[in-house]
């Protein structure tokens, strides 16, 4: 292999995913092939299909892809909804537009409530939306949770009681993928019918794999649906994994990485994680707050556990200064995309992290201002250092 | 993780993909995730995208998709037909059968060329076909290169020259599934426009990985094609490939490992490769023929150098058969797919293996026999061992 | 790293010891470093120093040291005997003359009892010499278990019995580098007061570690001891091993494949272990026999279960057969040492080895007399095969 | 493997040895055996000797064994020295105190020039003593480089000076354990006789190899020296080694990652090494010094790039507070040793580390004063980043 140009020490790596993966995940996917048809196979297969539910919340079906998460946002439109049916979207950021462009291009009709970008998908506005449809056109409402490019997160349990409220049949589609393993996400509680997921972000694992938890009314969608699909049609990923196999050759290597990553989560867990999730965000709000710099999310209601877009005062450009910071401190932030490229950047505080690792990437970011020449008080590490060594002793009690 | 139930010594993994995991390829997928929106990842991906031609044999583009196989026949079919096209397809065995009935899923109307799953796709009858076909409504010829359940490889020069014959315009697109790192491919000499193929058979990496090679031609196609795709759109990812990034989050591990992967097979020679494959294929049939037992593949003109299919005597279980090799000598044996089920397994000799390795496998094969109760001669392994100790004076006089 | 030159597919590593290692133990060896002062440590501390001692089938204590075998054999002497003491030992083969020469460089008086290097050490000449002296002068008598140059096993229960019939004083030294995890061993019923062994060998593990079990008769002795020693002490050992802990920095990677590999050996169950070693042991001299060969051990009441060395008939170089063997086939036999250069070479069926490895390399060694020109008669995998799949039922009805 | 209790995110390993290994030497460590005796090995044995030598800024010999630091300690003696041999040794700090233990222990007459384990060693009392020996009884003069326990650094060009100035006979010994690869060291330079060294501080390797750097006069003093050894005699080392091969089965899996260990630091390059660990032990004596706290080392000019120990106030128990640090932010700091315990902790910028890891940790260190209730000022880490701040622009103008 090539030589890569290798730095010293660990690369600080605070993009919103993929996000470092544990050793422990690293050492299950290095494990030999197996045969893919064979009882020890089957094994995985149940336990990892089993698994994955409780990640979501579902006692439902969880779809596991050999794909990334843009592949499993096909799969939602593709086995649920017709040609020419209308989906109503959320402009919340770069992801809601991709998605969007998705359902156009399979033959969707789309309508998109916009935003700012600076908030996540408004409950009130989606039930307006539906009630004034009345002859129920509108086949499928579709938000982000997480919006990871502008670390948004969508309420989910006030758009369910806005579906509510409307008295509308329309299906609920939530793309989750920076929110699960981040953020609480009740798939059954808050009635979502299709939830799609990744592997690459809060579950700690390479990109590859990808999700839909799937409710009944789904999968009764998916028997009239006409879009065209195959690779990622439910009807015969349900047949065979009841039994715990697949209808094409699965990524094996990914799956036991799975399996590993459910355990992990499940040995902290869930409410943990999310906690913890809570915690690094806040410290780290509490730092760009102290630099004097604006959050992306101007609404509190909305910040999103898993990532922090902090924007660049005017006149300054937000990918030379991280172009700054990686090239002295060795770390990678997330760039800000579309309308907000070179206006902002991203701290990702998601996935198998913890309080130095992301105190540290606080010092990369703060003395990454001072090379930069962009104006900020400093204070910001002391800031997060003083709310993280506060709710220490909080970490410290529980564990007791 | 649950303890599996580990049996000492190296499992012999002897079916037809995926293959064993050569270390060097694991230890590259072990690396750390990196920004795959970063500079250090535009490297890796400019090299496995120009990489990957060569074993192609092709000037033109490879794409590379995190998903398995499926997913890149379904590419080959989305990306350049519309709803209600004709393609040829020739049904050579369990795959053919597979992607016949994926072409129809997504609304195509397909012409099937039978065989009795005992030779592969013959291009006489092709020839006679695309002649009679003078309104041209065929607008693809799909044939499979190696047929993984039958262990019959076309011979895709002949089916070349039977399209250039008749005069047809028909796209050509080949499955080389199994047959990519085994056999040998001309993408372009052979004028093929979409070549469909996966990570886990003789690129020798777990699955999770899939490839389409396409020709101008196949291109030029995709402008007007109307299936619907997103996913495994073509135009999005040559735009973005252009620049050695992905539209959407890559496989990174599975990318390191396939960069490894390119470099093993470049390391060995491609040639190298195949005449490796082809002598453990013949070694293989000569301990079938001294058994007493069928080849699958009934003309010597076929026989796949990377898999064969083994009959199994009537009155005689193949599964049962397999099931006893796999309790008492920690083998998987390939099972028999479709209507040769239970009558028939499968030997793989593909990938990352060598002489001792297909003789181990040899004698659990023949020591299986004997447990299972198969009537059988003895002297297969002799007969393998004859031919390979022959060869190696070859082998080594070639080094020399 | 440089590029090593790679070969395709798997080595047979055939010789005896080191050993291929278990993916398990790989992986348990990549975790990152721990504080070897800190609680966690402790844990894995005491954990294999508790598990090592089942494997020995003692009570009593077993030292580990970051050292190869040699350091332990170091450690039994210089804490144990004192400057000008007599040791009785038996000229068994390689490994005991290098023990000896080692035990006189320490500056101990060496008796050795030659033998032809084709039988183990023989009780009734230990007897004989321990009943000669009358006046104890001898302090220890050390055998070699299984002689790793030769492939011939020491009756251990029978060399305790000469002791016991001489009622000599002497401490019982047992080198078990290549027996322990291959062949029946018990320190505390047999009375053996310091045995020897590596991790290399049926520990399934690199090298790098090292191990002395030792009685409280050793323990007493260690007291009086004179010969000087440091790195290699008891005393300092055992006392910070009595917490988990070491004197000096423990080789911590190795210390997490030990923890492993004791689970990996009590997972198949100790004596199954041996069962499987013992079958593989008398496949391998079945082939030898088959073909004409001379086994360099003449008295089957010491086959070795770990090794079979195989005496190449004269005029032909057992080294040149090798390096045809490697070159050809991929395979590392085992060269033969010191006195039987070049006269011999050696089959190991030691460590993480199955019947189809075992078998796979013997067709290696049977086309390699081909090519070699060396005389035999065919037959010896077809014995070798006639063996094991004979035996396969025992093995299967056991399992069920 | 019983699950440990695993926590998220990076531990943070701030021990002055062992160190986190890089993952590219894990990757080369998990490579399988190899054949000691073969071709192959030589190539990496060769490689891993030469190699070696370079990091010694030696053109001597440089033996490496399968042995920790402790090993090599002895070997330094009982090579050169003979019972009864009088050295002198400087007690710098706990690592000293140890090296004079093992010299008695093994025979040696010794002479300590005591310090308040504040300083390094004092060239100006080691050139009185030696001028006082006018009778040459002294036969070696042994200093710890890095006194790894305080985090003094003895300069060895002032000591090598000193045994000139006194034209004094004795061999010069120094402990480089905790100081190759980390701060310069010029063996053939500053005539030094023996280096001693282990795998697992700068080398950023796990423990189990050590080394010894040795000079014509000290081979030439082993050809008289009476002191007993085996294991660690230079004789067959020597012997062996010219050729690439060991007396013994050398620690394979560890030489693989010697080897990739040497790649990565000449790949960095050797002086910037050492520049990097200097400018990050300046950064955290910043903080320290910020803290109002006391650092171990009295005078500035022994400062050691590799380690910083920090005194606890009195009545502050510095072990309570590494608990603390360690329970509530997933970090070990190193203990105080011997008359330092409890009185004060080290924090480690030793191996594979960098700008934003060391920073992490002091922002770790610092809210555990909080927590602790340890009286300090804050902004510690205020002035490590403004150092590291300050002086990254001179990193990027050397890079460009």
């Amino acid at each position: 292999m090539t030589r890569e140009n290798r730095r010293p020490g660990r690369h600080f790596l605070q993009i919103p995913g993929p996000t470092p993966v544990p050793e422990r995940i690293l050492a299950a996917m290095s494990r030999q092939i197996l045969d893919h048809r064979g009882l020890e196979f089957g094994v995985l297969g149940r336990r990892v299909l089993s698994g994955i539910k409780g990640l979501f919340k579902t006692q439902s079906h969880v779809i596991i892809y050999p794909a990334s998460g843009s592949g499993a946002w096909e799969a939602s439109l593709t086995n649920t909804l017709s040609p020419g049916d209308k989906v109503l979207m959320c402009e919340t950021g770069q992801f809601a537009v991709l998605w969007e462009a998705m359902a156009r291009r399979l033959g969707l009709e789309t309508e998109v409530i916009p935003t700012d970008w600076r908030i996540a998908a408004d409950a009130n506005l989606i039930e307006k939306k539906l009630k004034a449809d009345t002859g129920h056109k509108i086949k499928a409402v579709c938000v982000v949770h997480n919006e990871t490019s502008t670390g948004c997160l969508t309420r989910l349990d006030e758009v369910r009681k806005a579906l509510d409220a409307a008295k509308h049949p329309a299906l609920l589609m939530v793309d989750a993928i920076s929110s699960l393993g981040a953020a609480d996400l009740r798939h059954d509680e808050w009635g979502i019918d299709v939830t799609v997921a990744g592997s690459q972000k809060g579950m700690m694992m390479p990109p590859g794999l990808s999700f839909t938890a799937i409710s009944a009314k789904a999968i009764e969608a998916s028997k009239a649906a006409q879009l065209r699909k195959s690779y990622f049609a439910w009807d015969e990923m349900l047949a065979l994994n009841a039994t715990g196999y697949f209808p094409y050759t699965p990524a094996t290597g990914l799956l036991y990485g799975l399996a590993e990553a459910i355990d992990l989560i499940n040995d902290e867990g869930l409410e943990n994680v999310f906690a913890r999730h809570q915690r690094l965000a806040e410290a780290t709000r509490r730092a760009v707050q102290a630099w004097g710099l604006e959050i992306q999310c101007r609404d509190p209601k909305y910040y999103s556990p898993a990532v922090t877009t902090v924007v660049v005062p005017e006149g300054h450009n937000a990918d030379a200064y991280r172009k700054i910071v990686l090239d002295n401190f060795n770390m990678s932030l997330g760039t800000g995309l579309n309308k907000i490229a070179g206006k902002a950047f991203r701290i990702a505080h998601l996935g198998d992290t913890n309080e130095l690792t992301v105190l540290g990437a606080l010092t990369g970011v703060e003395m990454g201002f001072e090379l930069a020449g962009i104006p900020h008080k400093k204070g910001g590490v002391a800031a997060a250092m003083s709310y993280i060594a506060e709710t220490a002793n909080a970490v410290k009690a529980a564990a007791a």
